[in-house]
């Protein structure tokens, strides 16, 4: 009878672990990769092998053998033994000096288009058919790696100050934000949708946890097709309780992005070398009124107001261009939005009857979250839903968090694609999203 | 303007810090909460604050004013001064002295249920309805917690192990699966589904990361209600390149049991403590072929084998029961399935070839993974593809995968609420699901 115990018998080295052996252990090593480029010199060959952990470069004498147009193709599986060299001129300051390099696999076909370049020249709509083949260069899977250590941040913030991870459904019986932005679906006979944010479930939670996170798929069925809009993408949503005052939120938000950039500094510095991007540097982020911001940015660059109740994404753009260039500040906080396009949950602020307790955070330009305080009485909460025509009986187990009790609360939803876009100052949000949805994409 | 730093000015103290503090610290300290329990002893009264970290036994001594009515009121979301003193009976072997305690808000009604009981005595078919309110019973909101604690262990494991987290899109223009099992959806015109796996994704970003995990929901249209399927839930995904053998897949699960039930002992005992529960402890997991199983199954008990390509629930039961009496193992590999019931990524058994190199695993009585290793070679998967009926071309973005390279690889799929069924020994699956969907459940 076969028994397995855990313990990991592979004899092959990765990246790390080359980089730190003793004069002993560099002697006969063995890796596996996929041959990321060849570089043909006559009697020998430089092969880069790519790796999880990044790519290394082997060094291959040639013999002209019959198999050895077979073995040297870019994308074959192999596996490689020999000794590990200094080369100060090699990624990583080594390489690998190949006594025998055996094929595990062949692509079936040549790629359509090389990959293997530093800058790939192609157009997003070119490539995006193709993602599973283009991820495969260096700068394309670097960005998705720092996607994946930012979250990995976020988590680590979230852990340290005491929130709890939540999964909340995704088919819903009713949508959150309501409107017309909702996917539709058949459930067994009845109507169903794809929840466009964790929102009531994260409220619902406060009672039980205080502090929640969620960072899962949401699904917006908007028909505009911009470079800043996906039909699904990641959220990062959290919500507290026992909140003094909706600035907490702002705060906490202010707390994490400082954390995840030192998380990043920290721990992925070869991601941020690689797409050779400086981190922002987050000291204190400004708050201004969302009036305030318009009339400021209508005065300085000579605009006119023209909604007076939502921002243009041009708008948008001036605001944190005022509030680089008086502040110095990559990120502003816009808050207290007006009732008319808030969500029915917001908060009224109890100083001015036309405005919520609610922010955006605006980064280099572009909104990617949106957040604010909560209702959390129960006539309060009921007496709104009807002043914006639902009807509160639709939202049964949603009220049972107001009519139970609950403490004062609030939260915030982030984007990730959007926040990785301004963060690698990407132009299109397809190129932060892997297989990104939108209005004509399905597939891959 | 206001200017928001990131660090927070709560002067409200959490369980850890009460537990820590030196004796002039433990004077007026100042903590929030909501009433989860009044024992009312005549002149004072125990009030037993839910905080995110746990419980905690306040004083209160009773005035006999107006207001303590309204204020002596479970659910109510109160601010606690006063001083923390030592007592052995209470959890944590803490109390505090109030002083002063402020209400911040109420809940509109009664409980419809008594939450703060050890046992809540109700069935599942009348949870469900009120679970928003019941998950504030201090045992529901623990079993979530551990489910959180699992997942963070799962996270931290791949991480030390190098697999890229990747996030795979959920609306997807085929499914992995194949089958009826599948939610259709209206995608602006076109037709599409929810994903059943990031199978395809997975695979796709083998030669991109060689090792991905996503932790993620997963969709799945079974038509049957049992107390062991859900319609939607938190699918445990891996894939890792470069195996030797299916062998490695099995083996790092294995390493992820172990890992995760060290982690949680380590960092979640409170957990473990409250749901009083034993961990099981791992050494080795035995192997046993499909064919075997059966056979030693249908021997041991003296069944006879109705369907020699799948096994029954029942026969999981046996399996298990089996392997724990001869073994002492809570866990078994079942290994080697029928091609007929594996779809058609799966690698066949090179030694058999009725047989693929695949596995489910068994965790006391019931299959929580299944997993294998998969086709690499694209003329092999083209011709598997026809074999089993299926048309290529339906499958150009996930060929390009095989067309273009890979190395052999392979990975798992676990669910998340089976798993904590099974650990925290619960009948039925909706009991580790915070807002089970099946076939009748779209709410809450």
């Amino acid at each position: 009878m076969v028994k397995v115990n855990g313990i990991n018998s592979s004899k092959d080295l990765e990246i790390k672990e080359l980089l730190t052996l003793d004069e002993n252990g560099r002697k006969g090593v063995r890796v596996h990769g996929m041959i990321y480029n060849i570089r043909d010199m006559g009697d020998f060959a430089f092969v880069i092998l790519r790796k999880r952990g990044g790519l290394v470069q082997c060094v291959y004498n040639k013999n002209g053998g019959e198999d050895e147009k077979e073995l040297l193709r870019e994308e074959n599986s192999v596996v490689v033994t020999g000794d590990v060299g200094d080369e100060p001129r090699a990624v990583n300051g080594i390489e690998i000096r190949v006594s025998e390099m055996r094929l595990l696999s062949s692509p079936a076909e040549e790629l359509p288009f090389a990959i293997n370049k530093r800058n790939l020249n192609i157009s997003i709509e070119n490539e995006l058919p193709i993602r599973p083949i283009t991820l495969r260069n260096e700068r394309r899977r670097t960005v998705f790696k720092l996607q994946a250590g930012l979250v990995e941040a976020f988590r680590a913030f979230f852990s340290e100050n005491e929130f709890t991870e939540i999964f909340s459904p995704k088919i819903v019986a009713a949508g959150a934000e309501g409107g017309a932005n909702i996917f539709k679906l058949e459930y067994f006979g009845k109507k169903a949708y794809l929840a466009q944010s964790p929102q009531f479930y994260k409220q619902m939670l406060i009672p039980v946890y205080e502090r929640v996170f969620e960072i899962a798929p949401v699904f917006r069925a908007e028909k505009h097709e911009t470079v800043r809009h996906l039909n699904e993408y990641i959220g990062v949503d959290f919500e507290m309780g026992f909140i003094e005052s909706f600035y907490d939120i702002i705060n906490m938000e202010t707390g994490m992005l400082k954390f995840a950039f030192e998380y990043v500094k920290k721990n992925y510095p070869d991601c941020l070398k690689k797409l050779n991007i400086e981190l922002p540097v987050i000291d204190e982020i400004p708050c201004v009124k969302f009036k305030d911001a318009k009339e400021m940015v209508a005065a300085k660059y000579n605009r006119k107001i023209k909604d007076p109740y939502d921002l243009e994404p041009e708008e948008e753009r001036l605001i944190s261009q005022l509030f680089k260039e008086e502040y110095n500040s990559d990120f502003v906080f816009v808050t207290h939005y007006p009732i008319k396009k808030r969500p029915f949950y917001a908060m009224d602020d109890p100083e001015n009857e036309k405005y919520t307790l609610s922010f955006d955070l605006l980064y280099n330009g572009m909104e990617i979250t949106t957040g604010g305080q909560r209702i959390h009485d129960y006539k309060t909460q009921v007496d709104k839903m009807i002043s914006k025509g639902l009807n509160p009986e639709d939202f049964e187990s949603y009220l049972m968090l107001h009519k139970q009790g609950c403490p004062p609360h609030g939260g915030l939803g982030m984007g990730l694609e959007r926040f990785l876009m301004k963060l690698i100052d990407e132009k299109n949000i397809r190129a932060t999203s892997m297989f990104p949805r939108d209005i004509t994409r399905l597939n891959p």
